[in-house]
């Protein structure tokens, strides 16, 4: 099944192996007249690169984005923008050696039993490199949500049980990017960067979560029934490697409340209606309320461990995985996760402005 | 936007209103030759139906399927399945007096504003009605899967604080289904029962969590990147009404682990190949490893609740709602949410294998 | 494959088979607000209807359409509209003796070998009969496209080599529907009443071809490449049963043409741009020109003589199909097929129009 | 709208203009384990390329196709297969000088009220050169069909009033590939040549008609209604630019003649059941019969002509249009396109396989 594109009429294609020729995505539908140049891309890249600090993969991979087609003087025209991040940087000679070996957590396991032939390269297709693709095209559709005030926010709440408490509305955009975790909490940013010091010496790696926040939000976007804005969200981020959990406003923990805790109040408002609190997350019906939305996503450890680990060969032989000295992995993909959350919300959320674009 | 499908090669479409005169259910893309007769349906549909115990809502509804289309001599033919359950039990006197509230939780708000008009009577298209539509598909589809052998057991986990640890190997659907509250540990399910009991005296409601179980998952079902079969659950579970959050696998709780306990181990098996533990719920890459899957469904307190509420009218004016006494609700939806998890959850697998028939 | 929906933000879904309890059709994103009611559908369906003259299929079906769902207090309201058409005057008797028959020019040979199983009763999903949900839903996308200023008319052309020339511009849709073939031009109608009795007479059908006009169409509608208009339509209207062939524009005589000829000159009008001629057919690139669309559908002769046919059986002996004295069957399919034409092609322009609705 | 993508399984997405960087299609859904490698796509695509002969236009494009993803060890691995064709002799200086006039039967009025901007270079989008992607990507697809013995051949049958009556059977791949024009007729090639000779020197353009004939269709291929094989062969053909006509089995000829002409009979053959004609073009109820699937293409005459036009500017100011001498066009489109036909077959015919996999 054609199962690599994302969203209806902002809709994207990504293709490429992460030690192939090159990576891309096209994006189609986008509508015409948006400025976009390769900066713009850039500027989002960056922030998902490895190698931007020691807590992440130190592979020195320069995604660079090529715009292809789609833009003419420097407007998106209306048709399919094609961007390309050529692989660099690319050694596949540490591969080889463990190419017949199942990888524990990693899907070379499940890939060659769907389609009997599988790019062990790099972790091929399944490789985390393909979310590039998703932040490159998220840039693009974070311009279109901000030209209408629609602010998206994500950042690392928690690796392991370290986790910081801080309230949404204090956190800024750039008291999270200038964070090398992502995390707009000096205190537990600090014991973060403790702990990830620890279990990078061990080699072993640790889980997170990602919570993000969603400003501007105009009443009535969504669609009921099958294509809620928490269900597009919830498939968006658990489409993202490595994701086991979604949260939307109150999530587990309102399991926990009564009915008379958890109902959010109207109140009037001097342009219309809003609610007192916000613990369905700006979202009822699957449409939004005009609140803000926010939620979170959890992220297991990296499957790409120092550490020797027990397993089998392709064909059924009890082995032991050790990875080559000197192999560069996350010691916690949840940081680098945090763009692309952001990514995977602003195409969810600006397919949902496209759609409802007729039902002002 | 068409929002009321769902899935791709067997795909449903719902319609209907709470108190209008029926809702009903297309199946289209359904194999020929599956026998289906209208008992099949009815089984699944009386778990949802309410009044079936004192802890669910008192309506009387008798949900009672009608196949229109697409049987013939007992058997489907590959053309679409049209079931229709006529609305009886309706009465709609008791939302005329709150037509112009805004009732908190409620979706009444959302849709006014996206459409300019709702039709109020009994949460119209927006009423967990909607959902023994999903149960009614959800039969036909386990048919098939059965005949397969996959099997597909959800129960209730949590209510408010109280949550049965019973290990998930244990528990059979007989043991579900025979639990008014389709819960599988007596003990707690005892306590759930005064909880419940409680809550209801007071008018008010409470949230709960759904878990669920699936055997006999062929290895290769499902498609990497956009459609892995959890971002596929995510969604399906995710647009069920009162839903805000899911799991698979470790969930949240994987974020608190290091990747060395995490990586679930290959082990030779007598027909291929396993792993030891199962944290990752039988998933890799978004394809199934041929594991059990298992995750949960978090369910927010129901909106509706007897204690009065602060709010406004559609106009923005201050007030108070009181539902007139008598009024019939769930003190829990996450009871009744049970046999549409696993309709939802039955719903992604088949489309799923029919994806991956071609690919076998 | 689910394969019976046509259209993506207005999104139409039919069921049933010619003998079985109800066909249906279930409207899903029409928008907001229009007023409807049974009657608007009863209008355009009462065209559709067999019996309605002698050159038509004498079965005195009843199409009476009753909407379950999706319009409230005379408006629809977002949701999916439900409209379900019972069978009525049902005798599946004349079936049971041909059976296990091919029957030369039907789809039952198709069916059988594609399902193994066939509802053979009045040609089951495959009849006809299906087309009345398309002009169910083609009424309500009419009321949709009329607010617009676009007006969509068919007409009967020409049976066998019968052909009027009159001009599209003097077409009135009141001048072909008062004509009992949609034919409007009185002298050639005269010619094809004479046919027509004398094919019937003798047991026989004959083909023809449908032409649509389409006026008010604004500049811009469409999406280039894939989506074209031309190329919706093409796929629209040639999924009526017995459709063999289609033009947009000059058609197949466009290919005798020199460029020189052809090309429609641009000129300046009072409010914008216009072209001289139009032998595009109001499309440049897929989209429309602002010019009127206008093109043609041709129809094989129906399938169903009383003559007698040679053929086998399923079981492959050869045998003689007779089909029983008095088998109701229309003696040219292209009558009935003009208000199927309009409701296909209006199908295909409310969703263009859904779709541009961002992009004015 | 997102309208670059064809295919449901089996879908290609394209991208590029005429002038831009590259074009470039991603094909997605394709099977594991075909062999492919870039001689296989450059095989077909030299056969649409320009210059290739006098009578198509001189350009010397050199259409190079690169993989950049999907194949590993020279077989496709079920991931996106990227194929990129870099844009060679791009000469854009021409067409600033027309680049605010409105060109007769182009797109560029209608992109520029669509989208209010338009890369104009070339033709930008829509120009022709984006089929050269669907030829790659019908590369990939014949490759599968032929695997499963089904060969697809077009050829030129007509050019302005000169038309091959050749019958089906006896034409063969090798007969139309050599033919300069792919006409399989010497005698009809020859007057087609003097015609295109001396519309060549006249500066003008002429239209023509493609045919079709699809061998080795197994019964069963399709889905009915809305889906059935004739309705997206209509919209994959009428997606080509200039068609503007589409043919099934007898098309519009089929309404001239009588049911007991038109009906194919039944008759009992080794292997099963085949018709003794096959007037419906081995389609029933949308679904292959077994017998070769044929039909026609009609094309109207290339818009770019080198005489003077009368138009006007964007701004609506009457003008005449006159292309800048050595100008480089094709005199008759229908001659480029046979390939283009033969790769939109392609890729409908292998979504239907692929959709039917599972019901052999």
């Amino acid at each position: 099944m054609a199962s690599n594109s994302f969203g209806n009429l902002f809709r994207i294609t990504t293709w490429g192996e992460s030690h192939g020729k090159a990576i891309g995505v096209v994006i189609d539908g986008c509508p015409a007249g948006i400025s976009l140049n390769e900066a713009d891309i850039q500027e989002e890249l960056k922030f998902r690169a490895p190698g931007a600090n020691p807590y992440t993969s130190p592979r020195k991979e320069e995604d660079h984005a090529e715009i292809l087609s789609g833009v003419f003087e420097g407007k998106t025209t209306g048709t399919p923008i094609s961007i390309i991040l050529y692989n660099k940087d690319v050694d596949t000679s540490k591969y080889e050696p463990i190419k017949d070996v199942l990888r524990p957590g990693h899907a070379n396991y499940t890939y060659l039993k769907k389609y009997g032939i599988f790019d062990y390269r790099g972790g091929g297709r399944a490789s985390g490199r393909e979310t590039a693709c998703r932040v490159a095209a998220g840039a693009l559709a974070k311009k279109i949500l901000n030209l209408k005030g629609i602010k998206i926010l994500a950042y690392l709440k928690q690796i392991s049980s370290l986790q910081t408490q801080i309230p949404l509305e204090t956190i800024s955009q750039e008291n999270v990017r200038k964070s090398p975790l992502f995390c707009p909490d000096p205190e537990i940013e600090a014991q973060m960067i403790s702990l990830l010091t620890e279990i990078k010496e061990k080699g072993d790696s640790v889980g997170g979560v990602v919570a993000f926040y969603v400003t501007g939000v105009p009443v009535g976007l969504g669609d009921p029934i099958y294509e809620k804005i928490e269900a597009n969200l919830a498939k968006g981020l658990l489409s993202i490697p490595a994701s086991k959990g979604f949260e939307i406003g109150s999530g587990f923990e309102g399991a926990l409340w009564r009915g008379s805790q958890h109902n959010d109040p109207f109140i009037p408002q001097e342009n219309g209606i809003a609610t007192s609190s916000n613990h369905s997350g700006g979202l009822l019906g699957g449409i939004t309320t005009g609140m803000p939305l926010f939620g979170k996503v959890a992220f297991k450890p990296p499957s790409s461990i120092q550490l020797p680990q027990k397993t089998t060969t392709i064909a059924g032989v009890e082995t032991t995985l050790e990875l080559p000295q000197g192999s560069r992995h996350d010691p916690c993909l949840a940081i680098r996760a945090v763009p692309v959350v952001e990514a995977m919300i602003a195409l969810v959320l600006v397919d949902s402005l496209l759609l409802s674009n007729g039902y002002p």
